[in-house]
């Protein structure tokens, strides 16, 4: 088997078989495959396209590069969800608690912020003492002591993703439907999970802006996942404004205990609902959907969502206290207002230029070895159809240095769109359900 | 200035600045940038195309990577003759010296051999102590006392071209017109030359088996040229047979002598003669092709051809004695006949095939470490439309080594189509002219 007549393949938009594929992956993993030959491979692959067929392949190639986690003598059911990235995304932090409260099994690996999207790593670092990094023996002792574990990437877990994604970041090969469909599925099959809950985000604020491609993609994820033998379900969401009201890795944090503890912003509190409701369902802890949200509002309710998320914190090293004290969460030194320019409606947000802001103040990474100041964000006083005076606070700016301050609150400004008359529709949190 | 944005505007169809281009030529000639940013860009553009200014500005670049020959100072125009390959194809060894005896200075950088196209200098070195490794000042000195020098490409020549075709080799990117028309154009137009003649081969033993996508990559590297300033003009000419009788590299040596000598088969010396009075037209030395063709003619007639090529010879090191006793070229030790397997007519031939057998037989490279055996090679005793009686010799094997001779020998076999009746018509050598 030669390299280059793979590559041609593709190139000519024909199929690769099973034993080519894993051919490709495992010899580029193992480094005996150039990433010059891997680079122009993966180009092909993004203009010609896959098959389904090879995209399942390719997943589980990927997801057997390294190890595959195994909690099937833990007596409950595994599940876990996954979303695409967005501005204000915290769901995670509420999610793995309420789910695992009632009763399944979380085994959660994350991700780290990417571009002007939030991470959860990231929001959970800001945790004083949580350890993300635990060993994969450690990840099962908290998973089966308590219900939940949170994680990054290991260097065990998938490898090839981890080398592929490095290459493809640098050769303009990121945006491939196939290629993020296999990222992201091959990570997460490799937690062991039996049924996976997707957030597909679109909109100004989400990596696919058009619908159109958030469903592709939905379609793709929902298929490769059955093909597997995984029960998966893509919910489509709304990422055309922040979710909830803070932005920034421990505000978000702070924000997620509020839905915890029963209060919260509705948009936040009802999409976190929604998909603890689906990830009960398809873990077979409720019959149906509508019980599956019942049981996650009691969660709540109850607090035992919110004494789960102490354990979990607790479990990895972290300061639990702060889910009774948000104020000993890390906080900016200073706070600036961005008011309105005029009187009217907030018609829209050019969603992703907030997260951008929130890079700038420091709360992501411009590069990768850069350093997050947990600290800094944005607080969000008026949602999109909410009616605002001119000089009222549109948001407030936590932030720790001058040097970037301007920078952060002009693309705030350019952001909100007033309007004086109140926008006839808002769009749906959640704007269609793929997969079941 | 970001590669990756330059490989995403080429992924996306879009069109790149001269100054782009230029950075991406000299960044990856001088090292900076590396092998799989290339290899991605590089299929973007054999997918994607580019437009006629970017390619003219892609040959540019690639051509000023390196030295550029400057002959303006010689009184008598410069014009070069470039063939895409084929089999049997030895219209340079004649051409040159028949060109430079008609008073233009042929300037030639030539290749080797590639895939199952034979190559100028393997033929050239065929000749005992022919040198085509001349300095540029050594090439400079033979041209200019003799009208003509035959040499390789050199380091200082289009360095960009010499990089970016070995990784287009390994990451199949090889068979874009856009690439094959830079790399070309990019090498000759380094020569310092006024005119250029292009023989564009189609058929089975071409590169390009189809007319249409010859006379694409034609139409491309004369608009190429024009750009640049050149006067150029390509010949599309039938490769579905071997040209002449011979294939091989002293063999080919042994015909192109024929036809200096006023003999030779009748395609071969009749498409020497085209391309000569080509040459003679654009570099301004005739008024016209038909007074050009007379010319050329008049040079073979009057034995001065001949006399330029021993010339050549003997400026470049070589034994000049060859010319009049051929029989000092190295000789295979051994010959047997492939004998027809019916009466009939000789319909068609899988040419390229024939090709490959000189190479299994040890006159061609497999990998490009191997070493050539000069001596070997095929004589043809029959063209297209030539009747045969079953037993009669098809063609003559000339080899050295029994190792792979039944290898060769089934090839040959395959290659030849012979059917009842005469075929009704055969393909004309030139197919078209392109470019003035």
């Amino acid at each position: 088997m030669r390299v280059v007549d793979l590559i041609r393949r593709k190139r000519d938009a024909g199929e690769l078989t099973r034993e080519e594929i894993e051919f490709l992956v495992a010899g580029y993993t193992r480094g005996e495959i150039p990433d010059y030959q891997m680079a122009a491979w993966l180009m092909a692959v993004l203009l010609r396209g896959m098959t389904k067929v090879e995209l399942a392949v390719l997943t589980e190639a990927m997801l057997h590069s390294g190890q595959t986690l195994d909690f099937s003598d833990l007596p409950a059911r595994k599940v876990d969800k996954h979303s695409t990235g967005g501005v204000g995304d915290k769901t995670s932090l509420v999610i793995a608690p309420v789910v695992a409260a009632g009763g399944l099994l979380v085994p959660m690996i994350s991700g780290r912020g990417l571009g002007h999207s939030g991470g959860t790593l990231d929001k959970l670092e800001s945790i004083p003492g949580f350890n993300v990094n635990l060993s994969l023996a450690e990840f099962r002792r908290v998973l089966s002591t308590c219900g939940c574990a949170l994680i990054g990437q290991t260097a065990e877990i998938a490898p090839a993703d981890k080398k592929i994604y490095a290459l493809r970041d640098v050769t303009s090969t990121v945006e491939s439907p196939n290629l993020i469909c296999a990222s992201i599925m091959s990570k997460k099959l490799a937690e062991g999970i039996d049924a996976l809950v997707l957030d597909v985000k679109t909109g100004s604020g989400a990596f696919m802006k058009k619908e159109e491609d958030a469903v592709y993609l939905a379609e793709l994820m929902c298929e490769t996942g059955r093909r597997m033998g995984k029960r998966v379900v893509a919910l489509i969401t709304d990422m055309d404004q922040p979710l909830g009201c803070k932005a920034g890795n421990s505000l978000e944090v702070e924000e997620a205990v509020e839905v915890l503890c029963g209060g919260g912003p509705e948009d936040l509190r009802e999409l976190c609902l929604e998909l603890a409701a689906w990830m009960f369902d398809l873990g077979g802890r409720t019959a149906g959907v509508a019980e599956g949200k019942k049981l996650a509002a009691e969660m709540i309710a109850t607090g035992r969502a919110r004494d789960k998320f102490r354990e979990i914190i607790r479990l990895q090293g972290g300061d639990a206290a702060v889910v009774d004290h948000t104020g000993r969460l890390p906080h900016a030194r200073h706070t600036v207002d961005v008011p309105s320019p005029a009187d009217g409606y907030v018609a829209g947000t050019q969603c992703e230029h907030l997260g951008v802001a929130c890079v700038v103040l420091g709360g992501g990474r411009e590069k990768k070895e850069d350093s997050i100041d947990p600290a800094v964000g944005l607080v969000f006083h008026r949602k999109v159809g909410d009616v605002v005076k001119r000089g009222e606070a549109l948001c407030t700016i936590h932030y720790n240095c001058d040097a970037r301050l301007a920078e952060a609150r002009q693309l705030i400004e350019q952001s909100y769109r007033i309007e004086p008359s109140k926008p006839r529709e808002t769009r749906p949190l959640v704007h269609r359900v793929i997969g079941e």
